[in-house]
């Protein structure tokens, strides 16, 4: 960054952390491996997306971009919203042609956020027994519930058929 | 901490991150209240634990606890270890006389893991939608899978019978 006024990158990108996560965030293809994921058959997005998502968390590559953009977010809220911008709309241009709606949204929120706090619950927090689960004991545990929000049907309680 | 060797301090909690965490870890009642969310009727412990711990998140109090310790076990390995040591040795003295086993540690851990995942969304990562939802809509939203953890039915599929 020879050359460049401090003061200018601090006014665009607020801090190191913010810097830092825009950086890996804009080279990352971690977006559009998630995005393809969800092509193909309805029955098994759930497995799909589940099976992407931590097996990025299991190779030493992208958890080492992964690791550093949650340490990012969490340090820095203005880093997260910039996450959050970034990412989102990578997506959303990967998805283009087909835009998620605001119901679709909040069933990928609820099933991103789901898979986030298992990855993290894994690998950062190290959680017994879920840091030395077998990688396939996990995602056979934790799909059914991914493919539940994905296609709706989380509101479902046990013994009952669904509610709508 | 006048008068102490820093080194010392060094030797038994690692880093800064370490030493706060350790602080606020064995000041807040927030493993007991978690615990007692778990007593009472069965049928609805999913709902009671969910809106117990987000309840928590929505506190400005608490959520300054939940957040540092976050920010602890992100930014330092040791911290989160220690964090787990700590809070879950806390967990299992005020559960003492029901102490669990392993299968009820997995469902314990899934469910932590999603409720966590679902509060760095809304609270840290402010991911849209989960960042403006309301706190009963989100509740509703993720107790059915709670309760399904927590009471070993996650493995079903839609529109099947339980697989075990």
């Amino acid at each position: 960054l020879a050359g460049v006024d401090p003061a200018l990158i601090r006014h665009f990108f607020g801090d190191k952390a913010t810097l830092f996560a825009t950086t890996v965030a804009d080279r990352t293809t971690i977006p559009e491996i998630l995005v393809a994921s969800l092509q193909g058959d309805p029955d098994t997005v759930g497995a799909r997306l589940t099976e992407t998502y931590l097996g990025l968390w299991e190779e030493p590559e992208t958890r080492r971009v992964l690791l550093a953009l949650v340490r990012s977010a969490t340090t820095s809220p203005r880093a997260a919203v910039m996450l959050q911008d970034v990412l989102g709309s990578r997506i959303r241009v990967t998805a283009a042609g087909n835009p998620p709606d605001n119901e679709q949204m909040r069933r990928v929120g609820l099933a991103g956020a789901h898979l986030f706090g298992v990855a993290m619950a894994r690998h950062v927090m190290q959680l017994s027994p879920l840091n030395t689960m077998a990688y396939a004991t996990l995602v056979s545990e934790v799909a059914p519930t991914i493919q539940r929000y994905l296609t709706d049907t989380h509101h479902e309680s046990i013994n009952r058929t669904r509610r709508r």
